[in-house]
């Protein structure tokens, strides 16, 4: 990090890894956060299982809130590759639009770090967006396994660290609270 | 947990904690999750700077999650520690009786550790709290250093560990970020 970037008004590099829970929850939270103080925001949801989740659904109907999902019924489960693969480029795309529109405050990159870990995009590539990105722009990157270049080049990375977990004990994932 | 408790509809105990970022970020994605699938959810905010949070302006303004803080101006930076222990009991009595009214499926008791850390109110009070709440009510609690009598009675726990953190860098907190 330079010293210009420390003086000025900075857009920080925020990562959410870890195998625990709460990676994406905390997204949305930073973006209830930033919209509440009036921030644009940007949610774009990379995974997105056969429902809906809660959070589009609430986010979706708010003014304040931009949010997209990757395609309908798109899950890491398909076995149509070439699919996920297609739809993963496209909504990279669309990321790269919206963070180099200048017209976010804070970007939200929901899973994203499945598109390196599965080679749809190379790392690369985000390396360069958040390096030509806007200076003032905020980016949040979520998902398990982000890789060395990128937590490198992030300002504040967090691990959400699983502790213990209710599947171990028997109990179902609840609509609600898992999705 | 019983065999009761994991064949019927189960309120979970999940609980953020650790030094890192995204105990109540997550928490509040948990809420807007919870909410945008019809849930009915109280939050409350134990601790509060002087300012009021983006969450807070964002949130009081929709009707799906009621929302709490301690009092205005609270900060544990206070002097006033009579103050302090007062208004803390205050919310702690709040959150037993919207916990214990049955009225929501989900009660956030955001930086409630503090609350314990502090001897403001004893760890005991929080375990029968858990014991005794209507089944179907799930628990998000957040803060730092949760108790081993906490951890031992959630069903789900998270913690957000800090790998990288700005401020190391000489980078301030910023508003719509951090708070």
């Amino acid at each position: 990090m330079d010293i210009e970037k420390k003086n000025t008004f900075v857009g920080l590099v925020i990562v959410n890894t870890g195998d625990g829970k709460g990676k994406t929850t905390s997204a949305i939270g930073q973006a209830i956060r930033a919209a509440g103080n009036g921030f644009k925001v940007c949610f774009i949801q990379f995974i997105k299982g056969k429902w809906l989740t809660g959070e589009a659904k609430l986010l979706r109907g708010l003014d304040l809130i931009e949010f997209h999902t990757m395609g309908t019924g798109f899950t890491w489960l398909s076995e149509d590759k070439i699919e996920i693969i297609a739809k993963g480029r496209e909504a990279w795309k669309l990321a790269e639009q919206k963070v180099m529109s200048g017209s976010y405050d804070l970007v939200v990159l929901d899973e994203l770090t499945y598109l390196i870990s599965y080679q749809i995009i190379p790392e690369d590539s985000l390396l360069e967006l958040i390096r030509k990105k806007p200076a003032a722009v905020h980016l949040v990157i979520t998902g398990r396994g982000a890789s060395s270049g990128l937590i490198d080049a992030a300002d504040l990375v967090t691990e959400m660290k699983q502790i213990k977990h209710p599947y171990k004990e028997g109990i179902k994932a609840q609509k609600g609270i898992e999705f």
